[in-house]
């Protein structure tokens, strides 16, 4: 056995762990719960597990992901690098900027809060009224004497149930402070509650001088990104908005590596605990700092998310999500409290799931097709949810069906080697000169941003501009020479956006034929899971009235170049709206409203779903799809 | 600041804190969590907290408790001493034995375990049923197939409905692991639940194969002592039985110096955690591992305490209770469950607390006047429960009232020089030989067991056989010379049961002036209090027809000796009936069976409170009874 001794760019924390020869530096970093993004779960193809090799012998080839500059100055893949000694390495804070850096959301301006807002006023227009059953009740009860000794919670409860006409339930939280809050407060108090048919069920016990807000928060778990607003009950005022990384993402960048890690011993803990305490935690913190709340004061939750990352989150089994005859553990579970799975919060606040209709496709679609008010609608519009799952659902009022596709985490920056999400440092938007070949970028953050990575709109963008200028053929290979076309020793062709003195982090961003390859088969899934479920109805785009664009993959995207590159259908451009994160969006609605809560369930129940993967035609339309734009020319014609 | 370090007898533990010359020894064991034992909070009274110091210079005056010899051995009363300099002092194992001994009782033998049944059989006589809402339910559900792709919880819950005939509520514990559960029995189960009105709530979802019992747990906490029995729910049978000593102690003996402990800042939590996490926790689990089942099984709880103690127990603050107009944070608290407080058993096991009916009549009072069976005699009857508070109750099935008096810890072997709780080594019954003035001692354990300490029914016997024999005076001094009798410096006299020679520990057993006196206290103010209770109803003990006497004692009180002494009321000896802990006898009769549950509250309702304190007459009748046997000696002739 050899000792491994990690260190952290930016941090003067060591973890030490024991190895042997057989172990890849990235499974002592699994064993010692150091993260290392490992998005392809250690296969060795997304390459972006590098850490820098300090001291010590290792075993292992350089791989096409580390130049002959880098191997020099120590870079390995820490899952192809065995030990041959004790070793010092360090874990770089870039590797894992994708997934750790958390953003919050100014809530005065934006796009996207925009969206959101829109969405939000097409779901009230519907007549889903957005109100829950939160109150707060002011009493003034008699300050109990010798003669009159009748105990705090009776005193309480009797005068309670005169006031809102119904039986008052008392549960151990609120009870535990009661006399402290009666007594400092001169038995003239404030009631937080909710009514619950004929009960009255107290969450707390306060002062009347405690104006904060009753708060509510939505929570999008995606498989590679988490989103969450955190809202005023009273009339769904948005306090703070936060995203970041989904933790469980060093176990696997799509559903199925996931799966398969919470099966092994120990597994659904660590993966429970990736999402809850490596996530959620401190992204409500986060919101909370915000809001200048307490967690204690978030009274209902909401999660969207798909099936396999909910039962993640309860830390249920979802090994038959993943084997015939694929079963989930649930469609709708409605009884879960935030202390069941230790989410901060109040601990009796009901945390609602939004309901899965199939093992692929989870209460992140229901919660986004409720949002993009599909139900509402007479046109025949397509709703599409771009994320390491795509998600399609057709129809309007009067049908609707879906059906998903694993396509990777492309979209937001994983298995992109230079790939990262839409935040600060993110490449949104590229136009190339057809002469020059030069690049124009849209970087997301301040004026004079440098870049870090791409995030998906940019790389469609870029893809869409290679082709069209003929820097790279229909396959995603180069076959233009020039200034900004570069070959590795391998032949492996790149366009360089930003040579190493350009970047924000003095490594060259670039996009290679490995990343275009990549990127294309998760366009071509998209393209053709629409094309599946159309013909599946008898039907195709030509059918179609509206397309509804949703996800994390940028505010900016550009249709046109979407459409390009034989991602979207070819339809009239003014047909595409962009929606954001309506999952988000979708939770919100449902933290927030007992009606819409009900509306997303009675959506769920009345969308049919079909099974993509046991679909006749799909693996044909698939490998149709898997060029620029199509095998079919005349389609984007 | 010095450094004192804490060695432990029988442990290899060291535990070293910053104490400042102003700080007592006590405090830093305090700040430390080293349990001492300090009965009287650390006032110089009791004599209990006694260390060895083992190096270093201390400031501190010897105390009567402390003998020359054992003060030169280094002998310390920890309240009254603070270092000088750097310490090392020896915490004994037996300074603590009375409060953390736990003993588990072998369930087949015992005359304890005897009158508890006679108790239950007198319950059932009654009319009320001993059982509960909970059941067994085998169900064989269909596999799910690709045709057949019912989510998990909706093919529990749609079989169980119809097999119940009642609304299936699944909390998220077993929700949890339904998936693996199914799978791993074929989808043959068995499901353990409880019906409440139109619904049956899952508590687990098990295998065929799995018959272990379901278990409930009744429990009395005394503010000394705690005992507890494991039940099988489907008949009441005993599974399993433990007591040990109340963690709480270490804060002070009764429960006015724990309200104040309880006040300062972290003393809810510190108490709380001294009664769940000390005493609790590893009580229940000796019950479960005498019974053989794991913690989770318990699905049902009751708790018998006084006011104070159950006020502790949840962490409410308990200082309305201390204070005018003395208003406990509830009488009747009816939704705690044992993850609430963090209690090993199922997590949504019910915690019911037998009802208060006033700051010092409390749960245990009306769990054990229920267990007494008073209120379905027609006689005239008095139940007396010996603890660190006395509580009085009489009446019969038309009226029952009920009276407390702080007796202090003296029954249960505290504020006694050589007193300890009735467990092995415990002297519980002496006679003396009028003429030579040597022992015979009656000691708790097996043959040829030395004298450890005297316990409650020893110290009766005791001091009734001193005085019968003239060797004390009716105030409790020593008239008589002999060899079993010394008289330390101070001029204070002691009977000696065992020289260091004849006992357990190396350390003489005896029973001086000062514990006499202390128990001549304890014993008036229960006298007083039975008194003042009849003399308030215009009655005297001439209306008596029964007298029960409950309390953790020991099972062999001899009345007659307790009578002698003026303790009890001078009524025929067959008139009392020693009914050993009727409180826990009570918590395990609402554990097990909801009728029990009601009639308790119902016989808490019916009960009048009287504030002794405040009563004109008590503090006379007090002061009468402090003499052996009593001012008014025609009252026992």
């Amino acid at each position: 056995m050899f000792e491994i001794t990690f260190r952290f760019e930016n941090s003067e924390d060591t973890v030490v762990i024991a190895a042997s020869p057989e172990e890849t530096i990235l499974d002592a970093a699994r064993k010692a719960n150091v993260a290392i993004d490992a998005p392809c779960s250690g296969n060795g193809s997304c390459g972006k597990c590098r850490v820098k090799l300090l001291s010590g012998e290792v075993s292992g080839l350089q791989t096409s992901h580390i130049s002959d500059e880098e191997y020099a100055e120590g870079w390995r893949l820490s899952c192809c690098t065995k030990p041959l000694s004790d070793l010092s390495v360090l874990v770089p804070d870039i590797a894992s900027a994708y997934r750790s850096r958390m953003k919050t959301a100014d809530l005065s301006s934006g796009k996207e809060i925009e969206i959101f807002e829109n969405l939000l006023s097409g779901v009230r227009a519907a007549g889903v009224e957005l109100k829950n059953a939160f109150e707060t009740v002011d009493l003034t009860l008699d300050a109990p004497t010798l003669d009159d000794t009748m105990p705090d919670n009776e005193r309480l409860t009797r005068a309670l149930a005169e006031k809102v006409g119904a039986e008052i339930e008392l549960p151990f939280y609120p009870m535990r402070r009661l006399p402290s809050v009666l007594r400092e407060n001169d038995f003239s108090i404030r009631v937080i509650g909710e009514r619950k048919g004929e009960t009255f069920l107290i969450y707390d016990i306060t002062g009347r001088n405690d104006t904060r807000p009753l708060c509510g928060v939505g929570i999008d778990i995606g498989t590679t990104t988490v989103s969450a607003v955190l809202f005023d009950l009273k009339d769904g005022r948005l306090l703070a908005k936060a995203s970041g990384g989904n933790g469980q993402i060093r176990y696997g960048a799509d559903v199925i590596n996931r799966i398969i890690e919470q099966g092994k011993n120990g597994g659904r803990k660590k993966l429970q605990d990736a999402i809850i305490k490596e996530t959620l935690v401190p992204l409500i913190a986060a919101l909370c700092r915000q809001a200048g709340v307490p967690a204690t004061r978030i009274y209902r939750m909401a999660v969207a998310s798909n099936t396999t990352m909910n039962h993640l989150l309860l830390g249920v089994d979802a090994d038959p999500v993943r084997t015939e005859p694929y079963i989930p553990a649930f469609f709708h579970y409605e009884s879960l409290k935030a202390a069941d799975i230790g989410l901060p919060a109040h601990p009796n606040a009901a945390v609602r799931i939004a309901p899965n209709i199939g093992s692929y496709v989870g209460g992140d679609i229901t919660a986004g097709a409720f949002a993009a008010m599909l139900w509402d609608r007479d046109e025949l519009s397509l709703f599409i949810d771009l994320g390491t799952n795509g998600e399609i659902v057709f129809g309007n009022r009067d049908f609707l069906v879906s059906c998903a596709c694993s396509a990777g985490p492309a979209f937001e920056g994983g298995d992109i080697s230079c790939g990262m999400r839409a935040t600060d440092g993110a490449i949104e938007s590229v136009t190339i000169d057809e002469t020059t070949m030069e690049p124009t970028l849209g970087i997301i953050g301040e004026a004079g941003q440098k870049p870090v990575g791409l995030c998906g709109s940019g790389i469609i963008d870029l893809i869409a501009e290679l082709f069209r200028c003929g820097i790279i053929n229909s396959k995603g290979i180069f076959v233009r020479e020039g200034e900004r076309v570069a070959h590795d020793r391998h032949g492996c062709g790149r366009y360089i956006l930003a040579t190493p003195n350009e970047s924000a982090t003095g490594r060259e961003v670039a996009l290679n034929e490995v990343d275009i390859v990549n990127f294309i088969r998760a366009k071509g899934a998209i393209y053709s899971a629409i094309d599946t479920l159309l013909s599946a109805m008898d039907m195709d785009e030509s059918v179609l009235e509206a397309v509804y664009v949703a996800g994390g993959i940028g505010s900016g995207i550009n249709m046109q170049n979407a459409v390009r590159i034989g991602m979207f259908p070819n339809v009239p451009l003014e047909m595409f709206h962009y929606i954001g994160n309506s999952s988000l969006a979708g939770a919100y609605a449902i933290a927030l409203s007992e009606a819409a809560d009900a509306k997303v369930s009675e959506v769920a129940r009345n969308m049919t779903y079909m099974e993509l993967s046991t679909h006749p035609g799909y693996m044909d339309a698939f490998v149709a799809a898997c060029f620029l734009p199509h095998t079919d020319a005349s389609r984007f014609a």
